[in-house]
């Protein structure tokens, strides 16, 4: 595909950029509430998990494991929730998320329950710093 | 591993028997509201996505997609939702669900949201065969 890979501008503003994997921008969803990543492949034009080809699809899988490892050593989850929905934001992306079994959703999924509780600038910076060094990603330029 | 695995017993309350792929159970959810089909890794004691070797993640993805194809196939979805979330039934499942903009959940996911509509049996007798023959599945014997 020559089209090139724009972020969806409603996940760009309820997001902090993580990094880019090799298929994937990592994000961390502005949500304290949650221990929340987002992994958007960069293609462009991609909606559903079956749009990617096998071999990103597979890719893909890589590095939600990755992403879902890192989430498990930093916050010791009773549960990690992926998913693929796409309902609101049409741009393929997946959710990785840990889950506490007293956070503020459960045992509902996470989406549409309350409002997000952005970050204390301090709190999001530890974090992200946390994250980059367990999944093994470089900070952005 | 030597565990014998064994379908939680509300996953199989609340399904029928679509047959099993390489890896997987796959399940159709008793709830005609949604064409939702449910994979179940046919192996013992996983709990998350990331429970599985590698190997056997990738046969998953193979498999995920498969059922999404063919529910694309047969109901032309606006959206297709793939999740493994697991905060009730703790054995590790993943929901592909072909959504349309006017479902009853639509955009919320279809977690939670009002009661199943069971299947009366010819429509579901005619939705398994369908299922069946479009992913390429032998009827149970």
């Amino acid at each position: 595909m020559s089209a090139v890979f724009f972020l969806d501008a409603t996940l760009q503003a309820d997001t902090f950029l993580v990094g880019d994997l090799a298929l994937s921008r990592v994000l961390l969803m502005n949500d304290a509430r949650f221990p929340w990543l987002i992994l958007v492949p960069r293609v462009a034009g991609m909606r559903d998990l079956i749009d990617l080809p096998r071999a990103r699809q597979h890719e893909l899988f890589d590095e939600i494991d990755r992403a879902a490892r890192a989430l498990r050593e930093l916050h010791s989850p009773f549960k990690l929730n992926v998913a693929a929905l796409g309902n609101v934001v049409a741009q393929l992306h997946v959710h990785v998320i840990a889950r506490r079994s007293d956070d503020d959703a459960w045992p509902k999924p996470v989406w549409g329950v309350g409002a997000a509780e952005p970050y204390a600038a301090e709190v999001r910076d530890a974090e992200l710093a946390r994250l980059r060094a367990t999944i093994g990603i470089a900070a952005p330029g």
